[in-house]
């Protein structure tokens, strides 16, 4: 049985500014060894299609700020949120959640995800996850 | 006094994803006999005035996968946010409270609510309910 | 070490919607003697920028309801988020936190936050905090 703490993130949205917070939290977790359980939603489980989280781009309204965003991102050699997401996962402290009603009602299979989702479960399974953490967001 | 498990969402969106998330959060909170407590506010407020839920649409950034969705909707039978909210009721263990600082921004009044609502509250309800709550989200 | 209660809110939203949630939700916790712990990120971050607040304006979705919010809001007397933020500020519960990477991203510096600004932290010391929380939310 864990003692380590745990953070729990329902991750619906899947611009980019949503996707960092969710990653930038999940990382934070992580290297305070935290468990980090991420369960995506959504635009969130969108973008865990395969090719899908290296396009995601920020909302709508805030678009015209994307373009000195990604400059600095640069210059400061931050990791793209796929990268956070694949060194978040040799802690061994993070799981990915694949949210089943999601791939339902958007007809996405199993095999169109990126290999580092962990299971395909539905809401009872982030909820009984989410009861036991100390921390839950919904982003 | 109630020793079940207890849920408590704020409700801000009020987008068909954001209720859809919000219901089915509900639903499976509830068919797991915890109590579900859903406070809406803003955007979600407005969706409980009568009429306003069957015309709820995907956010502007997503409008062109709105089409697609609905269809798979309809051919999984899958039900309505207003369905899925009329369901919950008859566990007995849904509460609905509508914000009473919303509804005085916007010049809302009880009887433009559907029936369903509950109580209408301001915020130290809700924090006194989240602070004695198993898993608390702001959708 | 305090024995009071705790809020503690992600303001990552910068519309006049999520600063009224975030602002009401801790106007109510210090008015129940609560502390209230709002870390600011992303378009929230960019609020705490001197006259930023001020500007602030509903989504793109909504902006078609900002004519008749606001007359009401005027009617209302009701204050605006900053005047909101000042009154708490004065309770001595409210913390205001601004996010470094967030900063560093749109190459935001300290002079450039309004003086309410309590301290400039990263990601973990929230999480820490929100450990301790009783109600912790994303908004």
């Amino acid at each position: 049985m864990s003692e380590k703490k745990k953070l729990a993130l329902i991750v619906e949205g899947g611009t980019l500014d949503k996707l960092y917070c969710a990653f930038i939290l999940g990382s934070t977790a992580t290297s305070m060894d935290w468990e980090a359980h991420l369960y995506f939603t959504f635009w969130g489980l969108q973008a865990l299609v395969k090719g899908a989280m290296e396009k995601a781009v920020l909302p709508g309204d805030y678009s015209k700020m994307e373009k000195q965003m990604r400059e600095r991102l640069k210059a400061m050699k931050y990791p793209s949120p796929y990268e956070m997401l694949q060194r978040m996962k040799t802690s061994g402290l993070l799981k990915i959640y694949a949210c089943t009603p999601t791939m339902q009602m958007f007809g996405i299979k199993r095999e169109d995800l990126i290999p580092e989702v962990d299971q395909m479960v539905g809401a009872s399974t982030f909820l009984t996850i989410a009861a036991g953490a100390d921390v839950t967001l919904f982003i």
